[in-house]
This record gives structure tokens, sequence and C-alpha cells, in this order.
């Protein structure tokens, strides 16, 4: 049975998302956060690089949200989540995931992780400073050129869909406004009145 | 035919690489950063991101290096780029590119691009000074976790391999020394033997 090491609210909730779309067997295992658990040897058996989300499987463990939504497309493929049998689509969603991975989720970072790039006060009050200005220019960027709607893809629902939910939601941390990024706010509205992603929500504000 | 909007040495060298590997039908388009094409409205129209890698298809651009390298993959099967008919080997593949994109290569960013995510001098110098530390953190991950040897996925080539290869070449720009990281340096030697590794660094070599 597949086992996902998450933490509410992180990024692991597109994974866990995705595996309620997939019907997949599965347990949820939560990481303390509070308590640095995700620093701990025990999880680093797990996970080397000390983070969530991480799926076990049969065969090993899986790390990085965009390895993990492909995982779950491709071993449930009745599920059509992610457009496995077109190249192209498939290269789409997979770009909007590393986007979101590699310039969105870590302009994120800054504000809540900035010690990972700087050790001084000043730098790391700067970052926390800029962050919400860097967040603002990546959702500028989904609404004008990522988002072609109703989902990421267009017509067709895939996995990047609860990673941009997912990452959407940190916005009010930022002091942004989803409804100034009219296509994502519709976007996140969309999502929310999927089963799957109340589903996910809802076990994980019980899991605290 | 396929058209890569590159510039030498950058992380489109792992595109560049994989386009030889595949045996692909394709032209390279350099994008001059020292009079920084990249942020010109006419690149825009190619990729609004303003960076590169950027591969033109019949069908649309693709953009995101993990995105490019599956592509190629799945439209060249026959030269086995990519464990295509293994989900999880795949997801694999994915997490390494997915943490060679958006752990490593940010971790080199926080050099050359620091004002990504800061606008003072203070912080600009801080990050600039810190890099070289994390890149070590990130190339000792590497060689005790994600380099399997003699390839990625342990004994089989995928286009996990050209996107390590690629970043490792940046290591001297740290001053850090392949050779303490022994399985990446190996790694780097024996991608340097392969011809497609030769013909892509000789022609970026040529471009400027």
């Amino acid at each position: 049975m597949l086992k996902l090491y998450y933490a509410p609210g992180s990024c692991a909730r597109a994974s866990h998302i995705t595996l309620h779309e997939a019907g997949a067997d599965f347990e949820l295992q939560l990481v303390d956060f509070a308590s640095a658990e995700q620093r701990t040897a025990a999880f680093h058996t797990v996970n080397p690089k000390g983070r969530v989300p991480a799926l076990a499987t049969d065969q090993g463990v899986v790390t990085e949200t965009p390895a993990i939504l492909s995982y779950i497309a491709q071993t449930h493929p009745e599920k059509q989540l992610a457009p496995l049998d077109d190249p192209f689509m498939f290269a789409r969603m997979q770009a909007a995931n590393a986007y979101l991975c590699a310039t969105v989720h870590v302009a994120h970072a800054h504000s809540r992780r900035s010690e990972r790039w700087a050790d001084t006060a000043e730098a790391i009050a700067e970052m926390k400073r800029k962050a919400p200005e860097v967040m603002a220019q990546c959702f500028t960027m989904i609404e004008d050129n990522l988002l072609t709607g109703p989902w990421v893809l267009g017509d067709r629902y895939s996995s990047a869909d609860p990673y941009l939910f997912t990452i959407s939601q940190w916005l009010p941390f930022h002091n942004l406004d989803s409804k100034d990024y009219p296509a994502v706010h519709e976007h996140m509205n969309r999502m929310l009145e999927r089963p799957a992603v109340q589903t996910a929500i809802a076990l994980e504000a019980h899991s605290g």
C-alpha cells in the first residue's frame, strides 16, 4: 500500500489531493514540523532531503511533487490525471509543475525558509520583505500565460491543477488576494468543488 | 522541425545533449544573454518567462528542463532515454530532475541571479557568499543519495544524466572541485566520453 508523508497545508497537499482523485489505496503519515520531525534520522531514512511530500511505494520511496504527481497518474491510467498518450500535452503539464516547483514554491520559500540561502539577519529580513513582490510576479505570469482555463491545460483536468491550487492557497500568507488574479481565483473555487479536494483539506485539518 | 533556444553553458545544455542523444532533427537558436535578448519582447513571444531552454515544436513551445527532457525521450522512444514503461523508475528520474531544477539550480542562481530575491547590496552579497556552501550541501546529497552509479538511475542511462552533468560543470564557478565528490567526478568523465556530449559542447563553444 502507498503511504504519503505530509504536513498539513504544505505542498504535499497536491499529492494528497491526487491520491484521492486516483481512488488510490493509501495511508497518510503526518510529519510533525512543529517538533522538526523532518530533520530526524528516522525521517531521513525515508527522505534524506528532509522534506515532504514523500510517497512510499512497494518499490521504494518517490520524492518531489512533480515526480509523485506523474507517478500517481501513470499508475492509475484509467483516471486520466495526466495526458499520458500525448507527449506535447504531457510536457505542458510537466512545464507547469516545474515552474510551480522551481520558481513559485521557491519564491514562497524565501519568506518561510530564507535561512536556506543566507545567514545574516539583514539578508533574511530583505528576502522576507521582497517575497510577496516575487510571488505577485509569479501569479501575474500564471494569470497571463500558464492558466489557460478552466484548467491549467485548458479543457482537461490534470495533476497540474491540484499543484496550482495548493500554492494559490498560500497567497494570503503574502498579503496577496487571489481576487487580483481572476483566472487563478476562479480556478481555486473550481477546485474547491471537487470531492477529492474537500476530502484532502478535511483530513489535513484533523491531523494536527 | 524542433528548434532549441539556448545560451552556451546554461542549463539548456542538458536539453541540447539529449537532442543529440535522440538523433533528433533540430536547429539551435542562440539567445544572446550579453545583450539581454532573453528580456526582449521578441523572445517573450517564445517564452514569456524570459528563460532558456525553450523548445519550439510543431505543436507549440515547451519550456522547463524536466519537461523538455521527458518530451524528447517520449518522442524518440526507440532511443530509451527514459524508463517510459516503468512508472517507478520514471518517477525516480523525475525526482532527480526536480531536485536539480528546484534545489541545485536554485542554489546556483543565488550566486548569479541573486537580485531575483532581494534588492539591497547587503542581502545580495550575503547570498553570493553563502551560495558555494549551499551548492556543497547539494552535491553531498547527490554524492550520497542521488547518484547510484554508474548513472543516476543505476545501470541505465537516462535524461537525468545530462542534467546532472550540466550542473556539475558549474562547480568551479563556486570554487568547488568535483574531485571532492568522487561519484559525481566519475559521472562527469563518463559523460564526457559520450559523442552527444562532445558534440553539444563543441557546438556551444563555437556559437559565441
